[in-house]
């Protein structure tokens, strides 16, 4: 077989296996939005089925003799072609597959399909002991995944590596200090100051009304309703189900406008970046994201480098204003926009301020790399918990459903997955830097309603690539640099300094 | 292999597959009720691909190898134990999906998804050639995939046997065209009589209210919504998507309170007979419908039988009255009742009373006969079809929106399925008759607000069997006669008689 030929057989491979991921994806969706809840068991028979299909399909042997039919070819000679890094792609999802047992797959997914269940009730409860038999069945198997993964490094870094390529637990934990040890004087200098008022957001926000406001919102940002959709969900989240089918589902609440709307704003850079991909390469690593920082740095982005700055409200202040007269008839935008940005140490990271959001992501990247590693028995993580939270934010949260049942990341498996949060809030500091120097009228732009330089920008420079960069190798193009927390507590610095007058 | 290994087996096979089959209906769910317009080629391929998964699956030579163990020995000795109920299915249903190639299943997947979406804009549009050229080939894929079958009848009877076991073309003309015959009169007196006024039902009904109200009745007849949902759709359907998982959806409109309500009776009986299947057998023959045309006995009995009769509006109505004052406030039960049984020769199916409802159904019957035994192209469609009106309910649609394009079953590929809501009709009428017989006060207990006698009935001598028996041996057992129209029209004879004065 010519190297052409077995290249466009991979294709063809890849694309057929992406059809069936997204049918497990429909799955994960409708468990998230609508799915009754008797029908848990069988969901889990589902993805299971699913899962272990997805994984026959993905240790194929067809495909290690099609990609050494075009490794070493004339094909990729050139490491940076677009065909030698969807090469590369594959060969890496090919190699990480083949060395994962079927069942260790399909256990995976019973069990974390049980375990979010247990979650919600868990955490409806503030009771951890039925979340505990789930977690520690799910530690247990990703450190039976990071055993048999053949990654050199430590356990953590195998798991850590799958969302983040290239990334290790050391890098990330020396990247956490420095940022903790810049921002944490920052967070201190602030607590002694005067904060803003922020009662306004507090006030009756009808819930129907803010779902309008969020839909028309996203369509403003460029989000198209036609070819996605905003649902509700018990907690936000985007997904791609195929080209033409990027779906959000964000949470409101009628006394809390700001949670709300800026989880909508997290969920819309998320849906941009799927809906800015390139669709001729759907279902192969070109019309992929980067990496989950790198998607992540697009909902951080929307959500707190252009949502929390004036020149957007100064565009849909008023139209806010219009939308909810009896909450906001009176406020000024100057006010409005102090509130947004209160700094507020607090037990919960889904409501954080951009500030000390990434010191609750730091506490949950040391707690899941030691239960990982065998340093931390997830029996004593409420009170690793709050140790953590004493130690890196000084509070301590009154109960478990605001500690170590707040977040739904571990039930549904994911660990290793929590710091792509921190590094999407870094590589987005970069990209906005970046997107500044080469838009100078940017501001201008968004002041009079109009964000569509930014997102060409942003579709030129990160999406239209795909997986054709490595995360660190994109970053490097654009931003001129390695990733690099330091225009992140720059940004930060400069304006909170201006805040609150330090 | 001994047989009872062969047995064991093969359920596991049936109950593997049908987790993939549950997937692919989840694909249909979410595409009638919330999947976006851009989605809609990416899910034709899902749905080909799971289409060519399952028909790989089912065709797969260990089914013949199992059941041939099984076949002749002494665990099917007495055919009419469950265990050979099961074979018989399972043969039946292997045998069909043999015959069946793989590329046809994959086209047919693929054509009636793009079908689905002409359809809707044909119908917006009232624009037939839209929808033509996918009816064509949807057709004759319908005639390759009877030519292929097997069955040793005319193309239409292998088709119309796929959804009712047994029936055959010519069986099903002689019943319609007897039942024809005995209603066309009875609708003729009915015209020539002053008709009750409906204007009540048009009025206010604030479809928030209606969709509460529904919720509500649903769950008081027995519907469990722990075990599954009531969405909106595009067009009324039910689907089972696993034990635990029923869905409904209907469509209600503010000015049309029977059309919506009478829709949602209609799918809570399909809904209640899905959750009456016993989920000791799920996956397997034993756990499934017995029939299309029993499935819709079960809503055409809650929607006609039970839905239209005064017992089950002595404990609705004051409900209704108090959801929607408004509209009902000073309305008397009998002038409601008269209105929701009012007779009305129409072009429209979906709102057609429960007389005139079997002559449309007559008339789709003949056509899709004709389409798939070549007697009729499909472009010649809208003209025979207004003939069809005219000669058979002496109406004409304006136009092709409320004329041929008013059903989206052609779209689906549903060929050979228009007959079964007739036959459900008939056997709802034999099986309402021997509910009366063993439960003589089951007009108080409804009428008391208690709808458990007869839902626990139905599930003891419907539900609880699913394929155990075909339609005609378990309607013989229930109704000790075969499958009759006469009950039907006795049944609707006495009722109009006594509401019209005739």
């Amino acid at each position: 077989m010519t190297p052409q030929r077995a290249y466009d057989e991979l294709l063809r491979l890849s694309r057929d296996l992406n059809v069936f991921a997204s049918c497990a994806d429909l799955l994960e969706w409708d468990e998230e939005t609508f799915m009754p809840p008797g029908a848990v068991a069988h969901r889990g028979e589902q993805r299971a089925a699913l899962a272990g299909l997805l994984h026959d399909r993905a240790v194929d042997p067809r495909w290690n003799d099609l990609l050494a039919a075009v490794e070493g070819s004339a094909l990729v000679a050139d490491p940076d072609s677009p065909i030698a890094a969807t090469v590369r792609e594959l060969r890496r999802e090919h190699d990480r597959q083949v060395r994962l047992p079927r069942r260790l797959v399909e256990e995976q997914a019973r069990v974390t399909t049980l375990a979010q269940r247990a979650w919600t009730e868990a955490r409806e409860e503030s009771d951890f002991s039925r979340l505990l038999p789930h977690l520690q069945r799910i530690v247990a198997l990703a450190r039976e995944q990071a055993a048999v993964s053949g990654h050199p490094g430590p356990a953590y870094d195998a798991l850590l590596d799958h969302y983040e390529p290239g990334a290790t637990g050391q890098a990330v934990a020396s990247l956490m200090a420095s940022l903790g040890a810049a921002l944490r004087p920052l967070v201190q200098a602030i607590a002694a100051k005067r904060r803003p008022r922020a009662a306004l957001l507090k006030r009756e926000f009808p819930v129907d009304r803010q779902r309008l406001f969020a839909q028309a919102v996203a369509a403003a940002l460029g989000f198209d309703l036609e070819r996605g959709r905003l649902d509700i969900g018990a907690h936000p989240f985007c997904i791609a189900l195929g080209p033409g089918d990027t779906r959000m589902a964000v949470r409101f609440s009628d006394r809390a406008f700001a949670e709300g709307f800026f989880f909508l704003l997290h969920e819309v850079g998320h849906g941009l970046y799927e809906q800015g991909l390139d669709t001729a390469h759907a279902g192969t690593p070109l019309g992929r994201p980067a990496s989950i920082g790198l998607h992540e740095s697009q909902a951080r982005l929307w959500e707190n480098q252009i949502g929390r700055g004036l020149p957007f409200w100064k565009h849909f202040f008023p139209r806010l204003k219009n939308v909810f007269p009896e909450a906001l008839g009176t406020a000024r935008l100057d006010a409005f926009h102090a509130a947004i940005n209160r700094i507020e140490v607090s037990p919960l990271r889904a409501q954080a301020d951009e500030l000390t959001y990434n010191l609750h992501i730091w506490v949950r990247f040391d707690l899941e790399r030691d239960m990982v590693e065998g340093r931390l028995d997830p029996k004593d993580l409420p009170e690793a918990w709050r140790a953590a939270y004493r130690a890196r934010l000084g509070v301590e949260p009154a109960s478990d459903a605001d500690g170590c049942l707040q977040d739904g990341h571990w039930a549904e498996g994911l660990l290793g997955y929590f710091p792509t949060y921190t590094l999407g809030n870094v590589y987005a500091a970069q990209l906005i830097a970046a997107a500044r120097r080469d838009l100078p009228d940017l501001d201008d732009a968004m002041a009079r309603g109009d964000f569509s330089p930014l997102l060409l920008w942003l579709r030129a420079k990160v999406h239209v690539h795909g997986q054709r960069f490595r995360p660190d190798a994109l970053i490097q193009r654009i931003a001129g640099g390695p990733p690099d927390h330091a225009p992140l507590v720059r940004a930060l610095d400069d304006k909170y300094r201006t805040l609150y007058n330090l």
